[in-house]
Parts: C-alpha cells; structure tokens; sequence
C-alpha cells in the first residue's frame, strides 16, 4: 500500500489522534498548566508506543519532561532523531478565536486550534510517516523521538538534558518540523533561524497609585518614562540605536542578497494577508531581508496603569514592557542581553527606578546545504510538491537547533510544512488538511531518499 | 447639647450609618455595579430622611440617578445647598489593599475603605451636621442636598439636569466637601479646580496577533509607534509639546506667585510620604504651582499585547493607551480636547492607524474668596482648627462645580476636609476619625457664621 492511500484508509484515526494532543491546553508559560503538561507528555508516549517504537519513556528534566522513544533496528545503519515539541503558546486573547483553541475544529479544510500547526500537528506527521514505515516494513534507518515540553519559554532545560544523554541521543541527522514554508505552491526549506534575546522592563516613581489631579505635573508618570525609553530604541528609519547592537552582525554577500531577492515574493499579498497599510522596517533591506538576515527589535507587550472600561484619572507607581530581540548569525544572546539592559539602564533619568529583567534567550542559526540530509529532504518536497524546494533564512527562532549542533554535533534540517497564514501565536491558528497530509508523505519520501544518498 | 458632645454620645451609630453606605461598591465606571449604584441612592435616601429633611427623593436622569432632599424653614431665610456624590472610584488593583475596599475596618484611628474620604465620608459629615441643628431647634437655613452618581465619570447628566431643574436647586451658595487640606494642622480651603480632559487612544497595525520571529522587522509594532507618539508629547524639562496646548493658559500675576510660596510645604515630606526620589514637572515652577496653576498631562494607562507571566513572543495587532490633562483658567476643555485629538493624529506615522476617542471633561473653577459663604467658612475653620485656612489652588477636577457656576450662577465653597495620605483613587483609601469629628463641628460652624453674616 502506498503512503497515499494508507492515509486516506487511516485518515479519520490520524485526525482523531491529533486531536487528542490538541485537546490538552499543555501552555508552558502558565504554572497553572502544569497538570496538562504531564498529561500530554503521558499521550505522547502512548500514541509513539502504538505507532511502532521499541521504548517510550517519559525523562524527567529540571523543568518539563521530555518524551523519548526509539526503534533500533540496526545499529549499521543510520540514525534519524525526530525533535518536536509538545507544549504550545497561551491562546489569550481567547474572545478573538471562532473556535475554542482548545477544542479542535475543521473549517475550509483546515484544522483551527491552538497547536494545530505549532507544533503539536507538525511533529504528529512524523509519527504517522513512521507509523506507516514499520506497518508496511519500508524501515531502513533506526529511528529516535524526542518531544519537549518547553520550547514556548525558550527551552531552558534542554541544554542540560542533552548534555547529560548525548549517547541516548545519538544520531546522524536530527529532523525539526516546526517552521513554515514560502507558499503551498512555493514550497521552501528553512536553512537559517534568528536567535532570541527577551527583557521584562520595570518603571516604578511612586510607592503607590497616586490621583492624578492632586500630583499630575508635579511627580513623573512612570508610563510616559517607560514609552520615553522604549521610543528611542529605534530610530525613524527602522534600525535600532542602541549602541554595538549591528557589532557583530553578519555580513551577507552582494551575491547572497542577489539570491534572495529571487525568492517570489508579493508585497501586495503580504499586506492583504496581514491587513497592514505598508510594510515597515530598516532602511535599505527588503522584507525578506528584514526577517531573515537582519536582527529585529520588538515590543511583545506593555501594560501599567488603568486598563479597563471608561475613566480612570490615576498617575500610576508602576508600568511594564516585555521586550525581545531577534538576532542572527554572530550575534550572542548573552552579550546583546547585557547591552541592551545597559542601555536602558543608561538612558533612564535618575528620578524614576529601573528595572530591567532577562527572561530567556537563544542562539541563531545557519544549516548548509550540501548536507545528505539536507539534499534527502531537498529532493523528497520536489517528488512531492513537485517543484524544488528554496533554501530560506526565516525569522523565527528554535532555541533548541543552536543547542543540538553544539552539543550532540548534529545540524537539524528544519523539514517545515507550516503557512504564514497558518496563524501560530496568535488567535484561530490552523493547519492545513492537505499540507498536514503532503507532509507525512513529504516525511515518507525523505526516509527513502535519505537511504539512497548514504 | 454642644457638637463635640453629641458627636461622642452618637458616634458609634454615625460610623455604622457611614459604613452602610460604603459597603455598597457603588463604582459608577462599571456597567456591573448599575445595581450597587441605585441601592447606595436608596440607601442615602433613607440616611437623610432620618437626618430630618421634610423630603427626600431619587430622581432618574439619563445616567445615574440623583438624590435630592430638601428642609424649607423660611423663604425669607437664606439656602444653603449640599452637594456630594454617592459613586467611587474602582478599587483595583484589589492585591494592593491590606482590608478588603468595600469592607471599612478602623485602625490607627483611621477609616479604610473604597469611599471612606472620597466622597462618602465627607458629604456624610453635612448630614450629621445638618442632624444636630435640627434635632437641638438650632437650624438658621434652609437646607438642599444634590447627592450624584457619576461625579467619578465625570457628571455626564448634570449638566442637563440642572438645566431642567434651575428652580428645584435655587439656593444662595453651595457647599462641596470633597478636596483635601494642606494638612491636619494646616488648615485650608480649595479656591481653585483644574479642568479636565481625557481620551483613549488606539494603534493598530495588523489584522491579527503576529509570530514576533517571523514578522518582526518588517511589520511595524504597535506598541513601539504608541510610545513615539506618547514619548513626544512632552519634552525634557516637563513641558507639553501639543502646539497651542499653552494658548489660553492663566498668566499667575507675580504677587500670586509670592503668595503661592509662602505657603508651608515640605518638599522632603513630600518625596517620603510619595516615596519618589526626586519631584519632576515643568521647569520655572513649584510643587504646590505644578499642581495648582499649570495644566498637567498623565498617560493614566497603557497596554497591549502579551501581559501575562513570563515570557511570549508577539507583535501585537494593537495597543491602547488613557491620556488626560488637567487644565487651568481660561483653558475650554472641548478646546483642548480637539487640539490634543489632532495633534495625535497629526504625529502619527501612515503605516498605522490610530484612533482616537475622548472620553470626559470638565471646566476649571476659580472661588472668590471674598463672599459671604467663603468668609463664614474661613471663620468656622479658623474657630475648629484654631488657625485660619490658607486659600490655595488645587490640581483636582470636579466637573459639577464650573456646571454650578454656569447654570444655577452660584460659586460653590470647597469645604474639604480630606489629606493627601488619604490616598483617594488608591488602594488603602483612609479617613482619619479626628477630621471626619471636626469637619462635623465645622461645617455647623459654618451655619452659625454663614447667618451673621447674612
């Protein structure tokens, strides 16, 4: 039987499978999550069992456990280790979903639900490409899972648990589907991530919430300081100004560029898409550019003062700002984390206290294309999609790729069959049905090509 | 029977009367509490009529409805009218307050509570007063009392409800009690309100929720184009930037500047009781002119974006920010509102859009401080506190007083009693048990002076 018709034959098993991952709020961010986060690890480890693997365990970390699952079959041959991971980002704000994020729906083809793509959809194609391998006894590498429950907070333990099982996970090539590609008729690989720097920033003034009739004029008002400081680390043309920032960003060739600006791409769509009146960024870059070789600085989130309906007249102690950075290839989080709290630091006048917290960060990332596995994917998305896949640096950041290459000395190929529309992060995330199923067949393809090439 | 001694023979009933009042969470900015607002007016309908007015009645208007009470003695004598308002502000942020907002608790001779100064403590004072005159056959005056619900909204139905009720509210002067005094010791009586302003302002750039990684760089940030537009509005030495902003602005002559700072103020004081490090506003100016003849601008609130614990990675689709200025003498709040409205739009860049709504106003308010109800105040404060009140300026906002003045043509007096840590609009609001006893014996005080005067 062929992968085309083991799906259709299977295809309402496999929805309901994913589904019950999807129905598990596994949100890493929240504390109160912490139940759902052992429960899905626990379905995790039951669906690989049933799918074929030798072992499934769940491995305690000092954070959330990590679902590992193996099937050797022959140690001369090559390994294949599956990263994905099972936990998902908060779905507030949940009045703006169609659907409960939590409650998995098929509209238009397409799954909405938080996870749906990111990444709990994603890394299940793997399981069922690896399902159908073993059922129908095509398997010809050993093949490892591992799932972590962190990868929204920057996958802070995974680090240590990679160093402290670098036999357990051993291999020759690490799979990640957890990016997205140019367009379904576009098919693209992604080679480069950004890396990550995340600030939570504190103004306080007062010791408490004051009136603001009886003090307005007289005691700063620790919102405007805040939008004061936030306002000047860009300047009108996009770059961001703080000091050493661009140091050691990477330099890519005339040439590179010249490849890029290749890459199809339709400023019009692109605004349609996300309802903007123009693009907007550094001066001198394109779009692609923008997100791909370029660091980025944004402001996640801001909050301080009153909030709610109508009127307030309140001169507040207190506001905040989440702040994150995405950096590429050079750049070093930790030395770009201590800049820009410096900097801040620095700038805030002396009547008003600052705090500047680090919360997470992570590394870039570059993947060559020259690899076995790179051209085994390369080649399984043409046979499939039936164009040649684009290399293409995205924005987006894994914190885990940096830390596999350090560590276990394996460059993960980012095999993504994700949409820019596919809305992750953000309310009524989706997925598509006929990517969700291009991909296991995607996944299929690459286990025989990847066979051929070694 | 003197005051102070019927005070002491009924103050634990006078307490218990003042704390049903404030158990009714009677917040008129919460379309929720529609129901604790009707029940307070019921409430204060039934506290009056026991007081011993010949009647009392709740009257609707378009908003909240408006207690009014009345006691004719004489036509040939003169009318003194009562104003005060029922609504308080919201209590949160609720963590803050160490007794819960809407259950009083004494302690340190304090009154805790959401409402205890602000304005159920001080305009239940005139109704004790307006109790002892009548009950000792010592009543000289006719006597009103206009008890509102939206003062905290900014009196949206008073206007009109004056205006249709010029007759009902005929009366020879007005008493309001609800600022506050330099300090227990340092008695004074408010001679000028600032006006008010206040709008919400929207940024929106895309249609959703975007992946900060993947977008970042190339699609503008909402919360960062809301700072440049907030940061801008004043500039390095505390001034506004909004052009005309400063037009009709009061000229202080130089001999009311000289007034102005013989009066007693501690700046250290000040900075420990705040806990501020510094006290910043416009230069050229006081503390104590900061806030009582210069206009101020606060950010009252911001948010946008991921707020939540720990760390997610998002370019929001929007941010909102609640601006408002207090406005001094000559400044027509409708004025500046459209001056700030269109300046905002002015400076704010294509690629966004930005709403902006204004919310409430209110005008300034100047008391002569040579009529006869100012100087029979001044009198009844110097006798209770044994020293004469200074007349100052403050920089609060009650919209009914210049609506008083305009329609009913009648320049309330500003009996307050409260103090500045009294924490009015904040969590902890309090009422020291010694000024809510005095500012009853001097606001009967003030009835005895008021007739001679006459």
């Amino acid at each position: 039987m062929n992968i085309k018709n083991y799906i259709r034959d299977n295809q309402s098993r496999f929805l309901e499978e994913l589904f019950s991952l999807i129905r598990i709020p596994s949100v890493s961010s929240h504390a109160s999550h912490q139940a759902d986060i052992q429960q899905c690890a626990e379905r995790w480890k039951h669906l690989l069992e049933e799918a074929g693997v030798d072992y499934a365990e769940i491995l305690p970390t000092t954070g959330n456990p990590i679902v590992f699952a193996s099937k050797m079959i022959d140690p001369g041959l090559p390994t294949i280790m599956v990263y994905g991971h099972y936990d998902v980002m908060p779905a507030e704000p949940f009045e703006l979903w169609t659907s409960p994020p939590f409650e998995p729906e098929i509209r238009d083809e397409k799954i909405y639900a938080r996870g749906a793509d990111d990444d709990k959809g994603q890394s299940f194609m793997h399981t069922k490409a690896f399902e159908y391998l073993v059922k129908t006894n095509q398997l010809k590498s050993n093949v490892k899972f591992l799932l972590e429950g962190e990868e929204e907070i920057g996958s802070p333990s995974l680090d240590e648990f990679c160093s402290a099982n670098t036999e357990k996970l051993k291999c020759d090539t690490i799979l990640v589907s957890d990016t997205s590609m140019l367009s379904a008729s576009t098919p693209s690989i992604t080679t480069g991530l950004r890396g990550l720097a995340y600030w939570e920033i504190e103004v306080t003034v007062a010791n408490r919430d004051l009136h603001s009739g009886i003090f307005g004029g007289a005691v700063a008002n620790p919102i405007l300081e805040l939008t004061k400081i936030l306002a000047q680390l860009k300047d009108e043309e996009g770059r961001i100004t703080i000091p050493h920032f661009y140091n050691d960003v990477e330099d890519v060739s005339e040439k590179e560029r010249e490849l890029i600006a290749q890459i199809p791409f339709s400023e019009e769509e692109y605004k349609a898409n996300l309802g903007i009146k123009q693009v907007f960024g550094e001066v001198g870059y394109s779009t692609i550019e923008r997100t791909g070789i370029r660091p980025a600085l944004d402001i996640c989130g801001i909050w301080g003062g009153y909030t709610g309906e109508g009127s307030k007249t309140v001169l507040p102690s207190k506001a905040f700002a989440k702040l994150s950075a995405r950096l590429v290839p050079h750049q070093k989080y930790e030395k770009v984390a201590q800049l820009v709290e410096k900097h801040i630091l620095q700038i805030a006048p002396e009547y008003v206290d600052v705090k500047v917290r680090q919360l997470h960060g992570a590394e870039s990332y570059v993947c060559p294309i020259e690899s076995d596995a790179y051209r085994a994917a390369e080649k399984a998305y043409e046979k499939v999609f039936g164009i040649r896949p684009l290399p293409i640096r995205r924005g987006g950041s894994i914190g885990v790729v940096p830390v596999f290459e350090q560590i276990l000395k394996v460059k993960p190929v980012l095999m993504g069959f994700g949409l820019e529309s596919d809305a992750i992060h953000s309310p009524n995330e989706n997925f598509p049905l006929d990517l969700f199923e291009k991909g296991i067949e995607t996944i299929v393809e690459f286990y025989a090509q990847y066979s051929e090439i070694r």
